[in-house]
């Protein structure tokens, strides 16, 4: 049985939830893809742990100090990285080192974190491309919501025309507990703070950047586009007033933040904001912390999908769906693959 | 260039859609796969057109009697047959034997038609396993929905715990018209059948075993189960009354036809009947034509998928997003399998 290496970079909730996800899989891997799965490295920004004969679950609870950085992971022989680093999008935050590092040397690498992909996604894809190797990144792209799947995968074949998303759980919860409770903007958000359904510091949320970096993911990997946050206008809902409200209430419409996208003769253009849909709307009904997209295509009509699952688990099982697409796709040729890889 | 040789058997609405839309697709074909995907035979029950080199849209306006039949797609050295003719799970229908053949004979085959499929699933399964041939069946189960799709790719790694689906796209029309005008569902049937909403005879629909076709094809397609028609509780929407239907406005829920499966330690139980949904429910919201899964699994939670594309053109589109998945399947042995498949 070939063995298969794995690295996970970024040790917070996501990355936990993502390597105990993956050591309880193992029997999985085992039996549907003959492949023996190993963890043989984790690190955070300061701290990790390697052994080449895979780490198991009890050994993940302490890190060691300064086992850290790409080259820890390279010198690890992790055949696969997994980023689930924080998001930066502004500088690309520590994982582009990671990502670039890991692709560099033809690793197939699987994304969780968003803001290596917004900050430098043409230049990943084109690494990627130039080493032949896979860069999948679901768990940045909607995790538990089916986004780029469905443009790969279930809508293959159809030309895009639209694309909006409601792609972020904190706005969805703000903006349903203003509607619900008549709660003003400030005094939802503290709720939601006290609940811990938002951070303390919570514009990257509220001000419409996270819906945007994951539309531009979507954009730019699903759709071929090669956007920069600069194409993007971009509303959040930190200026929703307790009148607009009572306004939406009274006509009976939803509001909610989405991130929408208009292909039209090869272009597409891209924009963050407010948009009401009527109560009939699947989209009005898409509650509390969950996500949804909406896709037009010329052939198959609208195809609505939503997605709840809990976090972290959720985004660790979207990274390992990933992993094991990868798996599948290097499934017709494993011997040239482990040669390059390893 | 290498050149896939295409065949359709079943030339009605659906049949037509999909030799259109391959036509029109042709140049995606060449550019996306490096494949000169020519159609060199269609057939309907009595008669049919074959050219090897290729048929183009303005010759099929008229067939030629007496072309028909899987022996006539065999000499028509197709190296793919999708099959659109007409369903019956109670004998399999004429595809039953279309599908058998090409199967037999190596073909990678698309089925578009439900009956062979619930009626000799097992069957055709074992036999594509056996000669390594591709069985794809979007346009079967649930066409522009992505049922199995979600199952196959989007979910990959999950445990499944349960599905209910929205699969019949005439009873929801129907409930959906006694919910809002207060027509009984006779004279909600005659509306229906008048605008072209409902076949005269609808009982395949309206009883129920529409939905349990396209469940039964999920279960075995899509979660490996082994059920057949006798495993299924089916009951329909024909004996639902005015009084009931006043009953479910007074709550405040909506009917829905839906078919269930839940999965318990290894078995799969599965059922069609009516189901209520709350107005908060997305499951609601899915109008007139449209259709709709929710899928349950251990790490994701739950993921809706609502599907509402125009017929005959998105189960055209359903049919070559399977195509595309061969070509994207076959591309890593292009030359083997031609030698095989020629």
């Amino acid at each position: 049985m070939r063995t298969l290496r794995v690295a996970i970079a970024g040790f917070g909730g996501v990355g936990r939830a993502t390597a105990n996800l993956l050591l309880i899989r193992r029997g999985r891997y085992r039996e549907l893809h003959g492949v023996d799965v190993r963890l043989v490295a984790v690190c955070g920004s300061r701290s990790g742990l390697a052994d080449p004969e895979g780490l198991e679950a009890d050994r993940l609870g302490t890190l060691e100090p300064g086992l850290s950085g790409p080259d820890f992971i390279a010198a690890s022989g992790a055949d696969i990285l997994i980023e689930a680093g924080p998001s930066d999008f502004r500088t690309g935050g520590p994982g582009l080192a990671y990502i670039r590092s890991a692709l560099s040397k033809r690793r197939d690498t699987i994304v969780i974190s968003k803001g290596a992909l917004v900050h430098s996604g043409a230049e990943l894809r084109a690494l990627a491309q130039a080493t032949g190797s896979l860069l999948k990144l679901s768990g940045a792209a909607g995790a538990a919501l089916p986004t780029i799947d469905l443009l790969d995968h279930s809508l293959t074949g159809c030309k895009v025309l639209g694309i909006e998303g409601i792609l972020n759980a904190t706005t969805n919860y703000l903006l349903d507990t203003m509607m619900t409770t008549g709660l003003d903007f400030a005094a939802a958000l503290r709720q939601a703070q006290m609940a811990g359904f938002a951070e303390a510091d919570p514009r990257n949320d509220t001000e419409g950047w996270d819906t945007a970096c994951k539309l531009l993911i979507i954009a730019n990997f699903g759709l071929g586009a090669d956007l920069t946050m600069d194409d993007l206008t971009v509303e959040g809902i930190q200026s929703v007033t307790r009148k607009r409200i009572e306004a939406w209430r009274a006509e009976s419409v939803v509001p909610k933040l989405v991130g929408e996208l208009t292909a039209t003769q090869g272009s597409v253009h891209a924009s963050v904001g407010i948009k009401t849909y009527p109560l009939t709307d699947p989209m009005a009904r898409v509650r509390g912390k969950d996500k949804a997209i909406r896709i037009v295509t010329d052939a198959m009509g609208e195809t609505v999908a939503i997605g709840s699952g809990a976090e972290p688990l959720a985004t660790a099982a979207a990274a390992l769906k990933d992993l094991e697409h990868i798996l599948q796709a290097r499934g017709s040729h494993p011997e040239r693959r482990l040669e390059i890889s390893s």
